[in-house]
């Protein structure tokens, strides 16, 4: 990946730069964005309200998409019986061990001023923290299915999960995280096919129009599948390092869960046949990856669609007799701007009246990654002027801030094409620089070693031809890959077809899939 | 309270009436309207689609009035360290003994086919799930609260909590439940008090005019104050079997928690304050009151505003030719009912094309309470007729249900009104069957005692003078009260002045309190 070339003239508002450290700045990003932070609890994160409303715009988005599906929400109980696990050694072998384990109902005084788990509220069987709910789903729709009449069924919840994790990173891995997790039931395998792929043309969709992050969307090799899924598509985004990350998935699951669930239904030709089932879920990790796709040197930069406010109004306050004037001034702006819609909604407006310098406001919004940022002072107000700069246009060669003076009858008659024109200048920015920096044509081992050994960075990724060996011979590939740490993301489906050899097995390939490090 | 008054000529859709056996009754409609079913996980619920439907919608309309006050949703970890809960002695003594504690972070195999807690994966410090947030939120707060300029911080969360419960009811004591909490800072004791009489007069006004229940505001006495607060408000309802359920809670926490958390400020004269805290919350418990206010003998009757579908359109399919017209016809009265607003809000029409009877699915959502059904037959398509019942008014005199045929255009023109209507008219009922079910004018305890010994099945409320005892005083009061199942909900605040002697302490009353028996 090329490394973004630097103004001498610009002195940036985060201290680290992503060229200079790209983990470093992530963590300042999310730290000085206040969009998340430490808790005290291991692994847990405090979302604050920039971050959190980022998360509930996602929502709101995500929710509508899936409601127009046809699918309802639901709520199932956070805790699951251990026998539930029991059940599926798959299930368990593949990535639930790391569990949050509760074994008892009750504290009591230690006797020393401290308090412990009362030895007398042991629970006679231990409840696990759901990591997934795939198992209690499915109990619920084995009462819930009895006949061809109750299919599809499709429920969806929003909900807190948790799955024990040795390294957290913010928004990437924590212990507990937020997502909404979709299950189907189908009478027969096309169906579920055809959710499967909605559900990810669904998440294709809302990263590349709300999240203004390209993917792509594709199916996972065997060894990464879900454990007991028949097929696992994902969605890939390529961050500013070059690496990939995976922003939501989709499983068809055969009728594996429904046989441990006991999803049964009576056909129409009166037989009893197992469900076809799926699963799909993205995450609180979007953020993530929004944070790494949209980034700079000065912080965050909210895509429009889902930024919790579009337009900052700061008044130069100077705590004198012209303030209420000036503030007048920005909140008949506010109004004014409120009858607009961009991007299908009304434009989110916030008048910033907080006590504090202008400039330190600024700055702040400026890190938080709002859009657009106003900044209007007494003599603004006077002649019916505002200053405004568009946060993906920050700066001007000379150094300075691009603030664009312009009539506040301009400024409002413009504003929401020119929301529209910052959501699609991230997404065509984003795109740009992923397709930039896809690699094609290495044909063997050595290769794709020397390419990513070579001393760039941020290689991105490379799309190679592919022979979709199984078993130990696909098993032999993952670990050479891992040599070089990289793994398989995905078989892109709307790839050309493959032509040539898989320079891993030296045979025809049938399919190209991209080799990637990875989050 | 007066018994129901039945029509013999009506077979109703439950087969228990509130009169018989109100307990039993109130399993039935959360059965049958499909709001919620046991989950196999001890204590906890499966909130399906259509109660799931009755919180998103409390959801959307709370949260819009929570952040019109400012307040900002973030979200806090699920997990708490145990010690964060031996520093508040008194917390943990009030209610918080009985929680889910996390010991163990891995499941192992035990060698004979199942999984256990892995011993090697013990936590240092066991986790508790949050039975309610105020440690962890008093944490960050003390990380955010510098100056006077970060006053008032005003923050809130929508969660699950959990407290462990042995004797559980769906929505009205679950051992995990859903709820927001509110949690804000203030610099002084004056903004703490304005804030948490805020937050319980939103909640009176959501109530009345969002679940058209009425409540009495009021402050908890003594005894009943959340631990470690300074005073309790709440709101109180009346339920259809003359029981008291609190419904949402406002706490004014003084300088305790601060000090317990370390929430410090600067004053603008340079001095070290503490901060003034208050806490407020409401949960999936509301949906509770709204059955046991509002469900009659044909199960849930919802207010249109939190109703998740407001009109059901039933096409009467023949499986014939005829039902496509039919159904366009009914996909065009859908469209068109789009285009009115009713409560400040878009109509929410669903057209129920699922395959089955008319009359089964009629009666599906009857009891489910959906407030305006219309059945269309082929006849009616023809003719440019519906048959429309509205759940507030199903049956006829003789014993039919009461459908009104009707032209489309008279449907479509009024349904708004109608849906209006129907909420005002199901706040009125309420409204008049807990004033009539209030008893005044009592002023011995041999007389409450009488009163409350009467054969009458469901005694209502009794509104009694009030000296205020404390400490010992009203302990005693607690225990007379205890002793005939009663106790005091709350001192209402828009009570007429008290004249008289307090019946317990025989000193002179200076506020009103209702007394009664209690969810």
């Amino acid at each position: 990946m090329t490394q973004t070339v630097q103004n001498p003239k610009i002195r940036h508002a985060l201290s680290v730069t992503r060229d200079a450290d790209f983990a470093q700045w992530f963590q300042q990003v999310v730290s000085e964005a206040e969009m998340a932070e430490e808790s005290g609890v291991r692994g847990c994160m405090v979302i604050k309200p920039w971050g959190y409303g980022i998360w509930e715009r996602i929502q709101k988005i995500m929710d509508a998409a899936i409601k127009e599906a046809g699918v309802d929400n639901c709520y199932f109980p956070l805790f699951i019986p251990l026998s539930y696990f029991a059940k599926e050694a798959d299930h368990v072998d593949g990535f639930a061990k790391e569990m949050a384990v509760v074994t008892h109902h009750r504290l009591i005084a230690d006797g020393k001023g401290g308090l412990v788990p009362d030895p007398e509220a042991k629970l006679e069987e231990p409840l696990i923290v759901r990591p997934t709910s795939e198992t209690v789903i499915g109990a619920a729709m084995s009462r819930w299915v009895q006949s061809w009449r109750d299919l599809p069924l499709m429920v969806n919840q929003w909900a807190n999960v948790v799955r024990w994790e040795m390294r957290t990173r913010m928004f990437l891995r924590t212990s507990e995280f937020l997502w909404q997790e979709g299950h189907t039931a189908h009478a027969d395998r096309a169906d579920a096919m055809v959710e499967t792929l909605r559900a990810l043309e669904m998440y294709r969709d809302f990263a590349e129009n709300v999240l203004a992050m390209p993917v792509v969307a594709g199916e996972k090799p065997e060894n990464e599948r879900f454990p007991g899924a028949v097929a696992t598509y994902s969605i890939e985004a390529m961050m500013q390092d070059g690496k990939a990350l995976q922003a939501g998935t989709s499983h068809y699951l055969g009728t594996g869960f429904a046989e441990a669930a006991g999803i049964r239904y009576q056909s129409k030709e009166g037989q009893q046949e197992l469900a076809h089932t799926t699963s799909w879920g993205t995450s609180t990790r979007m953020i993530g990856g929004v944070i790494m796709t949209h980034g700079d040197d000065d912080g965050l930069r909210v895509p429009p669609a889902i930024a919790p406010h579009q337009i900052i109004i700061l008044p130069m306050l100077r705590e004198d007799d012209g303030d209420e004037a000036l503030l007048a001034y920005c909140e008949e702006i506010r109004r004014a701007l409120l009858k607009h819609s961009a991007l299908g909604e009304p434009v989110r407006v916030l008048l910033d009246k907080r006590a504090g310098k202008a400039t330190q406001k600024r700055w702040g919004w400026v890190k938080k990654g709002a859009p657009i940022i106003l900044e209007i002072g007494g003599r603004d107000a006077a002649g019916g002027m505002v200053s405004a700069v568009r946060r993906d246009r920050l700066w001007k060669e000379d150094g300075k801030v691009n603030f664009v003076a312009q009539t506040r009858d301009d400024f409002i008659a413009a504003a929401a094409a020119e929301l529209e024109s910052i959501q699609a200048s991230l997404y065509a920015e984003a795109t740009a620089r992923r397709d930039a920096n896809i690699t094609r044509g290495l044909t063997t081992l050595d290769e794709l070693a020397t390419f990513f050994s070579d001393d760039k960075r941020y290689p991105g990724w490379v799309e190679l031809n592919w022979s979709r060996p199984t078993g130990a011979a696909l098993e032999k590939v993952v670990e050479q890959l891992k040599a070089l740490k990289l793994t398989i993301r995905n078989t892109p489906l709307d790839a050309a077809p493959a032509e040539g050899l898989c320079p891993f097995t030296g045979e025809p390939a049938v399919e190209r899939i991209y080799v990637a490090r990875a989050y």
